[in-house]
Parts: C-alpha cells; sequence; structure tokens
C-alpha cells in the first residue's frame, strides 16, 4: 500500500462524510435542502470521488471492506468535527445515524441495502472494460436510491464509518452496533451472492456476445 | 438457459420490486421520500440492475417478455412479502398498483406507457455498440419518466411482476388484469412499432455514417 | 429522406409531446408531479428519444430546424388529442405555453433560451466522436434546466410544435406568434454563434489535444 | 490565446450565469422552481457547457483559475444586467450571493467547497481518457452538491465571476471579499492536495491496471 492511497482514501472519505452529513445538518438547520436533496448529495458525492481518486486507491471509504479501516474512520472523524465547529450542531440537528422503529427492523434493512450496494459494485467491477467505466455512476445512484428507501427508517448508513464518526464527535451511541454489524453482513452476502452467477459455465467468447444484453428482448417480440 | 441466469434474475427483479415499491410503502408510512422521490428509485434500480445483471441474464424483470416469468413473478412476492414483514402495511400504505379513474384510462395509459419503454429498450440496442453502453441509463430514466407521467394516474406498473406480488401478498386483485394486458399489448405494439423503423433500405456504411445524428442539424443551420 | 425516417420522427415527437405536455396535464389534475418533476420529464424524454431514434432520424423533433416540419407538427395535434381523450382539460389544466408576463419579455426569453439548446446541439455535434455520444444527455439536461429557468415565465417551449399542437386541440392562440417566432430566431442565433469558435485557426492534431480539456487548469495550479 | 477561445469562454461564462442566477430569480419571483431546481440548474448548466465549449476553450468559467479572467467577469456582467432587464429585481430577488451566517463560517465554507471543486477536477482531468470523457458529468455533478451543502449558507459561489457580476449590476458590494478570497485558497489548495497523491511511485503499467478500481473491493469479499 502506498502513501498517496492512504491519502486519498482520507481526502475521497473525509468529502463524502463532510458533504452527506453536511447536507442533513444544513436541511436541519437552514431546512430548504429537502430529503430527495440530501438522496441526491449523498448518491453524487460517492460518485465524483470515485471518478476523481478510484484510479489511486480503489475509492472504499467503507470499512466493511476490509482496507483503508483506520484511515477512512479517521476522515469520517474529521468531517464530522469540521461541521461540528461550522454549524452549532444540537441534539436535534444530528447529523448521524439512529433507528426510528426497532433495532430489528433496523438490522435487516441495513442489511438489505448493504448487500444491494455490494452486488452492484461486484455487477460491474466484473462487466468488461467499457460499461466499467459508468461504474462510478452505478454505485453513486445505488446509494441514492437506497438513502431514498431506507433513509426515513434507519439513516441508511450502509458503511460503519459514516456512523462511527458524528457518533463519537456527538458522543451519541444508541444503536450504533447496528450500522457496524449489518454493513458487514450485507456486504459479505452482496458479494457472495454475485459469486454464485459469476462463475459462470459459458465460454469467454458467449459472455462477451451476451453483453449486447438488451438485443435478445427486442428480437423475441420481433419474431 | 443457464441456472446464473436465473438467479440474476431473481435476485435483479427482487431488488427492483423491493426498492421500488419500498420507496411507495415508506413515503405513504414516514412521509419524506415525495412523489418524485418514487419516481427516481424506480428509473434507478433498473438502471443498476441492467448494468450488474444485464451481462448474465438480460436484465429483463419483465414478465411481458416471454422469458423467466417464473422467476420474475416469484421475486416479486418475495420482494412484497419482505416489505410487509418489514412494515405494518395497512391499505392505507398499499404499494400495489390500483387505477385511480376509469378503468379504460389505466389501461391506455399502461399500453402507452408499456409501448414508450419497449420502443426505447428496441432502439438502445440496435444503435451501435457505443450508445449500447448508455443502454441503462436510457431505460432506466424511460421509467422514471413514465412514472412521473402515469404514476398518479395507474400507478404506472409497465409490469405484470411488478403488480402481481403486492396484490398476492396483500390479496388485492382490484383491477389487476389491466396490469397484465395493458403491458403485454403495449410492449408488443413497441417492439413492432420499432421494426417498422429497423429495418431500413440504407445499407450499412450510411447508418454507420448518420450516427454522427446531431450533426446534420447544426450544419443545416450553419449554411 | 426515408420512410422509416418519417416514422421515427413521428413517433419521437408524439411522445416527447405527449410525456412533457402530459406532465403538465396530470400535475394540474393530479397534483404530485410538482415543477422540478415536471423538468425532469421534459429533459428525459428528449434524451432517451435521441437513443433511441437519433441514429434513424437524426431525432430533430423540432421544426425550427427546417426538416420534417410537417410530420412533427402532426405527431404534436396527435399527443395533444391523445392527452384531452385521456383527461378532462380544461382552460386551467391547459398544457400549452401561454406568456405570463409580457409579450416582450416571453419574446427575450424564448430566443436566449433556444440559442442556448442550439448552441449545446453545434458544440456537441461538432466534437470528437467519444463525447459526441454524451450528446443525448447534454441535449436532454439542456431542456431540463431551461424549463427550470424560463417554465414559470414563458412555460419554456424552445420548439413551435410543442406550442402549436396543443394551441390547435384547445384553440387558444394567444401569444402563440412569440413561440414561433421566438425558437426560430434563437435557434439561428445559437447556430451562428457557435459557428465564429467553430472554425479555429488551429490544426485538427492540436484540436484533439486540447481535447482534454481540463488538464490545462489543474496543471496551472500545479505550477 | 485564440480569438475563439475568448468567445467561447464569454458564451460559456454567459449561460452558467444566466441560468444558474436566473433561476435563483425566478424561485424568488415566480417561485415554482424551488431550491433543489436550483441545484440542479447550476450543476446541469456547467456540465452542457464543458461538453459544449470544453474542446475548444477549456471550460474553465471561473478567474480562479488565472486565465481568461477579463472574459468572464465581463460575461457575468453581462448576464447580471440581462437579467435585471428581464426582471424587476428588487433587494428581495437578489441574485447574488449573501453569507447568511458570520463571515468566517461563509469563508470556510467557500474555501472548502472550492477545494472540493478544484480537486475533482483535477481527478477526472488526470485519469485515463476513456472516464475523462465524463469528466463534465463529474465537474457539473460536485458543483450541484455544493450548491445543496453550501447554498443555504453562502450561496455557494466557489467563482469570483458569479459573485461579482451581480454585486456590480446591483451595487451590492456586502461581503463580496469573501467570494473572491476564498474560491482562490479554496482551489489552489485543492489543486495542492490532488498532486500529493498525483505523483505517484507506481510503474505506469501497474496505474492502468488499478483503474479497474472496483474489482479488488468484490473480490477480497470473494475469498
Amino acid at each position: 500500500m502506498y502513501d498517496e492511497q492512504i491519502i486519498a482514501e482520507v481526502i475521497g472519505t473525509y468529502f463524502v462524510i463532510f458533504a452527506g452529513c453536511g447536507s442533513v445538518a444544513v436541511n436541519k438547520i437552514y431546512g430548504s435542502v429537502t430529503f430527495p436533496g440530501i438522496c441526491v448529495v449523498w448518491g453524487f458525492i460517492v460518485m465524483v470521488m470515485v471518478y476523481s481518486v478510484g484510479h489511486i486507491s480503489g475509492a472504499h471509504f467503507n470499512p466493511a471492506v476490509p482496507l483503508y479501516i483506520i484511515a477512512q474512520v479517521l476522515a469520517s472523524i474529521l468531517a464530522s468535527g469540521t461541521l461540528c465547529l461550522l454549524f452549532d450542531v444540537t441534539e436535534d440537528s444530528y447529523f448521524g445515524t439512529l433507528p426510528v422503529g426497532s433495532n430489528l427492523q433496523a438490522l435487516v434493512f441495513e442489511i438489505i441495502i448493504s448487500f444491494l450496494l455490494m452486488f452492484v459494485i461486484s455487477g460491474v467491477a466484473t462487466d468488461n472494460r467499457a460499461i466499467g467505466e459508468l461504474a462510478g455512476i452505478a454505485v453513486g445512484m445505488t446509494i441514492l436510491l437506497n438513502v431514498f428507501v431506507a433513509g426515513p427508517v434507519t439513516g441508511a448508513s450502509m458503511n460503519p464509518a459514516r456512523s462511527i464518526g458524528p457518533a463519537i464527535v456527538m458522543k451519541t451511541y444508541d444503536g450504533l452496533w447496528i450500522y457496524v454489524v449489518g454493513p458487514i453482513i450485507g456486504t459479505i452476502l452482496g458479494g457472495f451472492a454475485y459469486n454464485l452467477i459469476r462463475f459462470t459455465e459459458k465460454p469467454l467468447r458467449e459472455i462477451t456476445r451476451s453483453s449486447s444484453f438488451l438485443r435478445s428482448m427486442s428480437r423475441s417480440v420481433a419474431r
């Protein structure tokens, strides 16, 4: 591992947390961001960071993946601290994640959305190179839609670092274990599920051909 | 057909229904998603699933296309069941499709938006390879805009599986036939319409040239 | 001109008007689309139609460009008529374009946004092939933002066909001339403006090099 | 520097300011744009202008980058003047930037968001050519999310020209220095930060391999 990869991971995670949690805090204090706006910010900041530092460090930003863990949690604490210095953050404008319903409901939700995120990451990364260029869009938009669906229920963490930083800075540890355990289980299962369909028995040439995937659909109707 | 294609189709359809119907249920129970947010979720989940498993199974998710029918309806029931376990879904928070106005109005609307979806799928799949990489974006955004236009009127199904799953789980069969008949008719007509313009008499070289499609427009003004 | 090009232009324009005007009508009658939703629908329907039929007919959909005029106006009337059959369209739910302020203000606005649209079309079409693949995105998103800026003032037509269809079906001709004259003037000026910068004196190799356009910016800071 | 580059920079900046500030003014006077709509307009107008004139002038639109300064400030004044002629702009509908909280808070915010913008520009411009095609999307969406996060606090300038134009036309100079000093400091630091990770010690072949960046993540889980 190289120094510049650590720096890239710190800067990348810092801005993901600063922008994402910042949009939550600004919305609670100033009000005009709206919940759909928060979803867009989370999705787009991950997308642009994948395109900015993905070629250097791999753009993980997420300790559920067993690399860069210390760098990411550190960056999350730094970003949360910056927001606390910039705003008068109270309990009402807390930008961390807290389960709205039961802990079990939140845990299941975090597992499902982390599963989906890892499944998409696996899919776009094993696809051929050309569509792989759109990986940043696919991954970012998955996060965006996950925040739409799970945000009102769990805060839609998908990422221990996203939850640990604000929790430490604001000393709010209620249900924090959910956002560590849920994403780890979901990520492992999602990667595992993709492997069930990845090791195809088809020869490589046929895979390449089938990548023109929508053609069969229109053909079958055309007949 | 290979096993991994069936699994891909089940997982893909499961998440399309879970995220799409989930955003409807969460919006009805928690309120902050908003209708534009629901439109974005439906469009983006299909887009990311096309990029995740399109190269494996073709990313149909839709039994109007005569493949994978059993797998898709099964996945829709599973996703609807998951949502019922996670939330206290009542009649008011029903996430299936119901006609708001008359049955005829709903049927015509479902035919038109399914026609548009199939027409776009046919168009982006028969285009040259390069723009075909954007097929996931084009198809997902078509669904997004269709939900905007037809959502308040019919629920914007375009897909029997999307309607059958919630209907079975919640035992709500009012107007269900509309969401089976409409999408099938619209899909067949949309594929048929594209074939009218697909079998061009132009030699292949000229088609390739004309793919620089916007150039002629600016040239004609430049003269 | 081939038959399938005419059909493509009719189908394309039909769906642009049906979806765009449909979102206006549905919002006025059912209410949940919201104005940002209308902007998204107009932008995305043009984007997906550029990718669906652009390689066949050039995806004009706009008689300000002196081709396909009859086909486009006809398609606009058909789409407007479909909406009138589907909905109980009254004066309050009119989905055509009407100037909100003075006629002069509306005319200037229509000229500026049509100028911008034609300028972007010219720019992405004369760029190198690779970025040209994103032409549909660039053109669609220009329309989306134009509707945001000019929609509340003029209805943001940019297109005589978009205004003529609803006007004829609903017999509402107030200020219709603005939406014919404005787009034509703006489109001609926008294409003309791009030609000022198109005929560069740089040799071709330098143009290719400068297409890595953002590099110089970061370099100049790096020094 | 060529004449057509100056013209491209003037036209590009003119429309960035006209559309962005226009959406602010229209929202204040007519009301339906909404704050998320303003964010979308700022992001998308920059994106489409990067694709329209980026291959000609580099699409700077921003005097923090030490080129084209006079052209950009002039274009910003012209666009602001156009808006004042079109609308009855009062103090309440001012479309310039004003700090909402303290000057220090605004300055820090402008530095951070300008840092992020320059960091992304550096990242997507030094990446390999293929992903560089998506530079317009990455840069535009960074601006979009920056406006979401910082808009309610500072107006989210990131650009002296964006603030100077409206200030001169409306003679409102309160806190204008923030929007000159902040973006310049942030841009320099952001470019500097990227250079820390740019000059990698890895041989070129390994960089190319690692550009398939998401693969390692899914592999590490697959093991």
